[in-house]
């Protein structure tokens, strides 16, 4: 009994060295929405607020694009996706924003805190964090590879500039922000913007230390589907490469060029790694090896 | 020409001893919510950007009735009112909590933002702002004043106390802190509270110098329904006399409440003034007489 | 009635860009003297004191002429001018400082202090704010443009730095500093300096966003006498020529020297406007044409 | 000749205990006016300059009677005096406000300055810091002790309240404050105030450790004329009854009835010494016996 | 492999509730000495540093009676010992000294900061910390329990006062202060001072959360000898009931004294632990039960 | 009597350039040890405790060989040395850390502090501050120059950096830090550093106004031990070619060195001093002369 303790103390020590190196350090994490189980999604709370217990920063990007899905079904409005990008129009905005902010944001924030941590809700709107504009309209190609016409998006933006202030000001007086990828454009308007380009954007204005992407694979594979050849740490360069090489798709690119932009400006490493393996996120800072795919500098 | 524009000049200089006066304090305004025109939601929002920028800290509350009704509507929820209290299940909570912070402080924050000020959106579940429990069931009762049955109200609930820090902190980096009326429970969930409370909460914890509750009515009068009759300034006892006279009824009972809640806990100055009426908050505040009614300590 | 006020309303929202543009920033204010009228000076004062309020620090450089000249007539102490500048020998120079620092500075820290600013009194010798030298002596011509003879001007001092700090500790704690324009010189010696040159200087060391000189003349006119030909915005280049032109003269090219030297050295804007017009400064600042004439960089 | 040295370090020793005890205390001199020599105004400036750098804040008021009376009759301007007031009419007021605010405080704040301290002038109306009312008209007595007339003094003012956050900011800020005994009345006014009251009035506002009288003469003796008969210290009580039974008379009554006050209202020590002994204050602070007459509570 | 990880995981995350409820707080830690075997030592430590990473502030008080001995040994310095005190002549005093400060001190200090902590040594005599006076003789009494003679213990000291002040200022700078039991006397003679009660007088004086006394038993019991009778909770009365009824005896007794003057002055919660026990200090905080005994209020 | 006094009071008045040009600068003093007289040293710690309370920063660097040499004797440890330094083997360094820091370093603190100063002891050790490596091993060379062997010094260590951080900090808070020179090296263990070049390097890491070295001669000699060639002013390249001239010898060479080194790495003035002649220190500081020999820039 007194024996498990004692190895229970030792762990506590051996994270230590940890501890240590990351002191006061910010972490950005990419929280992928709340579709996952509650208990994952327990452990996942646990893990941020154990960081900020121990000195670090963490700041929290989430998406919700399941959760919006299921909105505008029961809203009868039914959206197009061009390229993997919703076409957003005004209503469909509206509904976007409702879920992400006033849903999604406030169930992460209600279990952080919940769970003793004080975590602040923001949206790019607060503050004007996410300064944003239009995206240029979507090239479709038709099956000999020409433009066949071009599609307007709505309401998807890009990001402009963060505006970091309000984060950092929520950070160093002890809260836990908690960001809702929404942008503001310049008459006002909201911006349905990608999280994980968001969590980029984020990342490089605090120069963080760390760019974590939860996902829901456990990294990205030399060989498509091949868990045996998961890459532990790759280079923009390689990253890159795969890219053009078609070994990275789908969902898994916007992700990688999240961590290649934020890895050239100034973030020191970003991790892809899998929310659903528990307690992922302290797996991968407090062991020397980690447990998704690192991507960094060449 | 140069004549008119030194009227002007006079019109800032007569404002000179308010702003004096009224240097570095406190107000909150319950902000009734999106039904109004846009021309007045603007004129509202140029006056809180004034009182910013000329040394007062202005706390917004905002409510949001009509639209949640609309997104229910949409949803085909349908609320039953008692003792007009919207009987609350878990899925119109979660509609409600929507529609107030994804919709409506959005919409207030941004407003604020882009004519010059610097808003954050808040709930009562950011930093634990609003700590709430459920509110004892309705009783209905019949005819003869007897009662008829208990009806449980879902996710309604009371105030049990409020946190400012966060507000505090928020204030004095310059930002203006637009709160939802969103309460948290003891195990994260989230409570449905009237707007007009949680402002007179807020008001008081801030030590408010005044509670300003915007409405669409002129004031309070002594004889019903005759403008003539308006009254400038009414006392805590005369007030309640009022109410158990049924010279006030219906949405003005919880208002006049909150009124008195606040000026009874510390809060300087209480009024109730027509949000339709444009300017109104600078007329309240940098006349003499102001335009509504003052509820005041006997 | 009602509509009157908000119409006052309006009068404040419209310098909302204004105030928002200049909050915290810096004045520096020369104000002619004291033999304006009462109402003048207290509009003045007014409109100071409101600068304050609303958030931009006004420094103030008073000269005092006129009421030099009295003091010494009723001394019986003529003075000789050589180019326009009092010789001003040690006796002179005992009555310059005591009318300028015991009568002109105190009584317009008196007004200001009556309607609610707080103004604090400064000579350049307290702090060491102004440090000064002898001025050379000064050149008569005869009339064919030769040198006649040199005239030494006493106690006349040109200024070899500013000191800012006791300045900005003031404005930072909330003062209104009011300075007179006497310099010490390396033995602790007063010196009588010219006030535009200390305005000028003194915005410089504070990197002022504005200089505003009042006078009593509406501007600089192109043609001389001619209110129609007033230029409202003079390039640095413009203003040498017109000197050289003599299309600018007399008591006027002092003023314009200080501009020109002001905005060379890091003074964003500088103004000549005339302090009898009523509200002049707010109508210099809270209105995009401005009343006088600007002297702004290339 | 290092022998001297040494003997020069030894006193520096001497003085450590004295240094320890009044680090960061403040010390508020009367200052008796510019009648001095120059090398004893240079002496006592050089000690005020000692106490600033060994971490003693010293505060200034002095006081200027002589060069006021010579300006009055430079000006032919005749005072009455009643009772040992100057009946002080408009223009005699504003004769002694330049005199004592434009001469004599820039003389000591030039001198301080020239010494290597930091001074500041301000007088009681630069930020408010002595507010004042007129003093009560004075009672003539006939010579059988019955009233014969009232006489109005003009502007002799009383003082209210003193302000002094001015003073302590400027101490805080290295500053040395040199003020003058002119007061603020109700309506912007100057009035003209016993120096040793202001002097008394201000040691107890800013709970001075000490207040040190710097007059013509090296204490108060028991026996009228005979400096063998020096009191070194004098309860308050002994102090009244000494003025009550004429043992102390004429110029010397304020003097110690501003002690008397000051004692009476928190400041530690009071001490009426004579300036014109060299170094005086010093040896007043770092002997044990000191050298003039300590006037203490009981 | 993944899943051990798991575990480990798990097991910081069940500290949070403890880290959360301690954070910011003081825990005043008194350290046996170096009789310790290196490893276990080395886990103490380890447990200090991760206690000051969490955010408590750990301040240790050291002892060292047989590091002393070993010297005096062998500098043939022979101790005479009374009633358990070594009486300790100014020969004795000077090797107390240098082996408690120069030895034992910095090897505390050396392996923390070898560790990754920042430890910095102090004695009482630093800043004043320990103000101490002379110990009375002791009385011995010959086997009747009659006095047989008093003997003086030489420089054997006892607690006058505790100037928190130094150790404060550390514990806030991210240091961990690691304190000599050596006291000041009035003429700045060095005392050898117990140093639990060192540890119990600086907890007071910090008004720590915990004093945690390591020592080499693991608990108090209720039957001298009897592991089973160990006492989980004590109060101060039934405390002094054991050392009455010598239940408690030899040196447990002054470590519970030591215990009791802490919670009957402002210190939370005291607790007697051993120090041999691998992670005892982690066990005894973070878990409910902890591991020894702790002496609790009434 | 008064008449001594007041030649008193000049000298303090002659001091006051000096403390006006040093305020606030920090100076680092090597102090021999404590082999001196009590006098001496009484006298040494008053001049210390006077620079603290004038304002200027004192921070000491003691030595203290002879106490060494005697412990060890005590002890029966002979020292071997080489090249005039002690070969340290674990023993050895064990007593020096005992003796330098449970000794000398705590008798100093003690004198600081009974006069009234505020002392806190430090060696290398804490906080880091004097992170060292071993020393190569000593050449001894034959008779005709050639290398006969080399031999290992043990615990003798060289300076790898300075971290002044904690020196720092308790300067500012009103401390005197008293540093003995004790290294610690990668593995935690203790070195035997040269105090002259902990001086020199503490002086070099704090950017030092002076370093002054009190030794027991009164400065260098141009001719070896003609007292009348004593060198006031010796620039760096003067003094190297004294000691390759061998003009400079023995134990002087690495105060030169020292010396040498501090003024090229940002130490504004290095002096040699008698710290046996009385208040050598201030005599050094407040003549314009100085006392010893002073090392330049050239």
């Amino acid at each position: 009994m007194i024996q498990q303790f004692i190895q229970k103390a030792e762990v506590l020590i051996e994270s230590l060295p940890y501890i240590k190196s990351f002191s006061s350090k910010t972490f950005v994490i990419k929280y992928g929405g709340s579709t996952m189980e509650e208990s994952i999604k327990r452990d996942i709370v646990h893990d941020i607020i154990l960081l900020k217990y121990i000195g670090i920063n963490p700041v929290i990007v989430h998406g919700g694009g399941p959760e919006i899905t299921a909105y505008l079904n029961k809203l009868n409005l039914k959206s197009e996706f061009v390229n993997g990008l919703r076409v957003t129009d005004k209503a469909t905005m509206e509904v976007v924003q409702m879920v992400l902010v006033g849903k999604v944001n406030q169930e992460v924030v209600s279990m952080i805190n919940l769970y003793g941590g004080k975590a602040v809700g923001l949206t790019g709107k607060d503050g004007n964090i996410i300064v944003s504009k239009k995206r240029l309209p979507e090239t479709i190609y038709d099956t000999e590879g020409k433009t066949e016409k071009l599609v307007d998006l709505g309401f998807v933006g890009e990001i402009e500039r963060i505006d970091p202030k309000l984060i950092i000001g929520l950070c160093e007086h002890g809260y836990i922000p908690v960001i809702s990828p929404i942008g503001v454009g310049f008459d006002g308007e909201s911006y349905n913007i990608n999280a994980d380009d968001v969590a980029s954007a984020v990342a490089q204005s605090l120069k963080a230390e760390k760019l974590i992407m939860l996902t829901d694979v456990d990294g990205i594979y030399e060989v498509a589907g091949n868990p045996a050849t998961k890459i532990t740490s790759l280079t923009i360069n390689k990253a890159q490469q795969m890219i053009a090489n078609s070994q990275i798709t789908g969902g898994m690119i916007p992700k990688v060029r999240a961590c290649i932009d934020a890895v050239s400006n100034g973030v020191k490493r970003t991790h892809i790694i899998d929310g659903k393996e528990r307690h992922s996120i302290l797996l991968e800072i407090f062991t020397d090896k980690g447990i998704g795919t690192m991507v960094i500098e060449d």
